[in-house]
């Protein structure tokens, strides 16, 4: 097979041995941090890997690698962060860094979402380029090999993401917390994979029962994302801090409302935002049929006002993966009509009100104040 | 959903708060203590994920406890208890408890392989049951949802997998081991489960290409099941136990052997044995066109013997989805007539007397001495 590009691969692979050296201050630029320590893991390990075969480095790693490093905001290891720092969490020395490497894991349970999502999905598109199931089938093609190069895709895909969540866990193991951070840590750490995994077959299953109540879809949306993009987060880096259980309480809180503003969003911008900032065609949410609450709320409406019209045309929408760009046009014109967007605006604009509000009464110390009220509004905020 | 059956999710659901009050010594059932351990864990963690949702723990969690508890002969977990015992370790206290669930959670590691590999074959049975894609998919029928029902089957298995395999991390992490057993052990952990991964892609990889080198089939025979099945077993109780390097050197040795001893006979009963054996219907390699030692064996002496026919035949059957059982029947007269399977048994033979010769340096105290020299001998018998 082709060698893939591994340039983020290469610059993870030199000599830097704790994130001091790194030369970043993660006050500053978390992201940054995160991205060097997710390559400099990625290099580790295939260094350690491609000693057994140098195939599956090229072409099993380097593909993650790229599926990992090619973009993402990452959001999720900047709210441990703040949750360390806003919990008394010192901003250097060794469970600094050890919080940063907990924190690039969950970029790593991420990178196997992604490409589990993907296949589940059948999304062809992730971030801009052929989802991790495409490349394969690609590779397959272009190798000329003998079998179904989409089963292979597929086959490769799953364990793509596979070893995403087992290295996850690694770095979690091998990132130097003290005994009494990991047993603070521990029980959020186990709760958060289960909840995200359980959270993605509500989802699944969702799409086969249709679900219509918009109060079921948030406890979906709460489930599959929003626990893991900003609760969990929070709770993780304030746990490692040694936070009391009133300052967990109040960033779970805040983390609650954040997240599920977080799903929202994403949920506008899975039907309205354009593939700029998705990297995804809009309008897949409803091709597979997803549960969304803005779907849900629209339903709702159409039946109080009597719109069977419309709310027949919502749901032969619904899972028809044919759907045309046309049809798509006539659904979104059909959601505002009814109010649905506006009332998913408003219900965001109260979540992220809430988070606030809880943020305020945790009483942080600065910056992590004023880092995380703005990282709550990001989350949720429309594109720029 | 139908609700599945949970009598073995019940039955773990007991007070047993360790694994002494289990009331069973592991040196003489080492698999009813695993089973236990198994029944126990899934317990407690259905009870938790069933806070947040009864549908998963129904649907999800009940079908992997199904995959794990309903049989399997625990061979990894004896290879942990027995290297454990033979480098030293104790028979009881909380050292052997910690193994115990270390080793129990090769079972949940096994049961995402399981899962996954029924589903990246194609595989329609497991152990005389419905595979886990299949079971997923039939119960999508039963409730007459909408959408595919194979597409929410491969979904379904893909999460039931994952949550296998951070479920084995969560006991290994909360296994309590003490801080020198775990920095003795963290190698070898994480090694073996990003090896298997490896192991597994470059056997579908080899689907693609059709490898024809006897060698390397052994080589892809060793990383997808020998070092997982016998070698990182026997390293990871060893380790545990404080082993030196030269024991541990001489438990390797001998688990290179037999796990490809394993791997040998488990390719003859893939293509020879009976569905009573494996719970699959035999033939299944030879339709997925796998490069089994066996197979490519048969190529190198069809060739060396200028019997184009029988190379034709052979080459036409691998990966035929279609392969009839009477052509199957021809297939295994032409290995047999061959004289590949002659050759394989004489190297299960010379593969297990090796691991005998290792395992007799390792100068190991009784019983461990006499257990391990019967498991090596077991792992690659034929069936009674």
């Amino acid at each position: 097979m082709q060698r893939r590009p591994s340039a983020h691969v290469r610059e993870g692979n030199q000599d830097v041995r704790d994130v001091r050296t790194l030369g970043i201050d993660p006050d500053q630029d978390t992201a940054a941090v995160i991205e060097a320590l997710l390559s400099r893991h990625i290099a580790v390990r295939r260094e350690e890997a491609a000693r057994s075969s140098d195939r599956f480095a090229e072409d099993v790693i380097d593909l993650l690698a790229d599926v990992v490093l090619r973009g993402g905001r990452r959001t999720r290891p900047a709210f441990v962060w703040w949750g360390w720092r806003g919990a008394g969490g010192a901003p250097r020395g060794a469970g600094a860094e050890a919080v940063l490497k907990v924190a690039t894991a969950l970029e790593l349970i991420q990178g196997c979402a992604l490409i589990h999502d993907d296949l589940m999905d059948g999304s062809l598109l992730r971030r801009g380029a052929p989802a991790a199931h495409v490349a394969f089938a690609n590779q397959h093609r272009a190798a000329g090999l003998r079998g179904n190069p989409d089963a292979f895709g597929v086959s490769a895909a799953i364990l793509a993401g596979d070893l995403a969540l087992v290295w996850a866990d690694d770095l979690y193991e091998t990132s130097g917390l003290d005994s009494r951070a990991r047993r603070a840590v521990g029980p959020a750490w186990q709760a958060m994979r289960t909840e995200t995994i359980a959270g993605q077959y509500l989802d699944l299953y969702g799409q086969g029962t249709g679900v219509d109540s918009p109060e079921e879809s948030l406890r979906v949306a709460y489930l599959k994302s929003g626990l893991y993009t900003v609760e969990r987060p929070l709770h993780l880096g304030a746990a490692m801090a040694g936070a009391d259980p009133d300052l967990i309480a109040a960033l779970r809180r805040a983390g609650r409302s954040a997240g599920v503003a977080f799903q929202l969003r994403d949920d506008l911008l899975g039907v309205f935002g354009g593939p700029a900032r998705t990297g995804k065609p809009a309008g897949d949410d409803i091709r597979d049929g997803a549960s969304t609450y803005l779907v849900a709320i629209a339903l709702q409406r159409a039946r109080a006002h009597g719109r069977h019209d419309a709310e027949q045309q919502l749901r032969a929408a619904l899972g028809n993966r044919e759907l045309h760009a046309d049809e798509l046009q006539r659904i979104r014109e059909l959601l505002t009509g009814l109010g649905a967007v506006a009332a998913v605006e408003a219900r965001i604009g109260r979540l992220t009100a809430s988070a606030l509000t809880a943020l305020d009464q945790a009483n942080l110390a600065p910056p992590a104040d004023q880092r995380l009220s703005s990282l709550v509004r990001s989350v949720s905020a429309p594109p720029a």
